[in-house]
């Protein structure tokens, strides 16, 4: 034994490759259709669209810059980008922190809210077709329970 | 009823939306430590990586542009910006088809594929640690089934 030794990575077996494959390609296949569906519906990217829904969701629409980073997986200057894009867009502005002066605030507008209300219904139908409708009510808690466990995992492990 | 009455959306309904959210917050999660281990540790981006491993499974390492973009769930337009970039960085060359003059083909460099193999391991070892170890063999067999189902679903829906 020598400390420069490579071990040996322990590369998947076929079952575990049939899973990841399946759960890789599909995953893939799936962000690009539904990116498609908003895009050409509603001219509006799947990405932006998360945004929307995240800020919808809190109090007083607006959320602080650096959890909206972690709340759609994202590095702070990718979604510094992205929500300069879509202020430019008139979809969203960003204020200081009126309460302590920390950080930066995302707040939707009017504007933004409306492009959500508009693009949910087709979203919702893609979401169903593609995805929701082809599982039966055993496998959607199968994933519900294994995805839950991999962001457990993942929000816990040196992110 | 008029013809411009709208049809209320089929809404999520609480299992439904657990399992949605789950799977599309863990999925942006699990692609963004992927990607980020493979840059930290290689320089190169998990989309990348995946144009490597699709061409290096292919006969003489090569590839259909056309088909490349099907198999990486992307528009042909989007492919070949990428392609164009890894070409540049050595990855792989682009030639016109040998046999009957249709289309383009992508082939591995040496370059690209000694790659693949230094940053393989790395891959492998994230999807293990934060994706296949964490299920359990039955739970493993139900994505691969579902999964299955919604790559056969998507190439069948109008593509």
């Amino acid at each position: 034994m020598t400390v420069a030794q490579e071990v040996e990575p322990r590369w998947l077996d076929e079952d575990e490759m049939r899973a990841w494959r399946a759960y890789i390609v599909a995953s893939h296949m799936l962000e690009y259709r539904l990116h498609r569906e908003l895009q050409e519906g509603h001219g509006i990217s799947h990405a932006d669209y998360e945004i929307l829904v995240r800020l919808s969701e809190q109090p007083g629409h607006q959320m602080r810059m650096s959890q909206l980073a972690v709340d759609v997986a994202s590095s702070k200057s990718r979604v510094s980008h992205q929500v300069a894009r879509m202020e430019a867009a008139g979809l969203l502005r960003r204020i200081g922190c009126p309460s302590d002066g920390r950080g930066v605030f995302a707040v939707l507008t009017e504007k933004g809210f409306d492009q959500l209300k508009q693009a949910a219904p087709t979203h919702v139908e893609g979401v169903r077709r593609h995805f929701v409708d082809l599982l039966s009510r055993e496998e959607q808690e199968v994933l519900a329970r294994v995805f839950d466990r991999v962001i457990t995992h993942l929000h816990g492990d040196g992110d």
